[in-house]
């Protein structure tokens, strides 16, 4: 499987209303998700970044299909114009519990 | 629960060697961490760091409790000496399935 992990640094002063209820509920229209879990940070560090997004897909292709659906493509919007910076890293894990043998 | 997500972007040239391997294995000495996944970035996009950490735990504390751990200390020193950047979020997820009612 693969874990795509998106950090999100907004800019000052920016309010993503409602982004992350609906980045949770992407899961109910995007099939390629196995699971999807989202939210702001809550511990303020000094290297704490706003928000993350962590997506578990079966393969590599289905993160192509997530990026590019017609329900995530406003929230890409959204986010692409309230952040500071954005990082993402996507790696192998293995099967989720229920699917392994 | 709370997922701890840490991403890092290597200086050039710089080799993270076993300091996966050491990462992955952190939960059989730390009671704390619930599960844990690391990875390299396998993507390569233009905004793609190269390697994300994401451990759960049961509650704040125990991110601490796992960060101040004697095993993991010296793989903060490997990283934060090769990290261009180090970037974090810590946020609320649902209990993982087998804690459900």
């Amino acid at each position: 499987m693969i874990r795509h992990v998106v950090l999100f640094r907004w800019r000052a002063g920016f309010d993503p209303g409602d982004w992350l209820e609906r980045v949770r509920a992407l899961p109910e229209r995007i099939p390629q998700l196995r699971s999807l879990d989202a939210g702001p940070d809550v511990l303020g560090a000094d290297r704490s970044w706003d928000a993350a997004v962590v997506a578990d897909f079966d393969r590599l292709d289905d993160v192509a299909a997530y990026t590019d659906h017609p329900a995530h493509r406003p929230l890409i919007a959204i986010s692409g114009a309230g952040a500071e910076q954005i990082a993402s890293v996507d790696f192998e894990i293995p099967d989720h519990p229920e699917d392994q043998p």
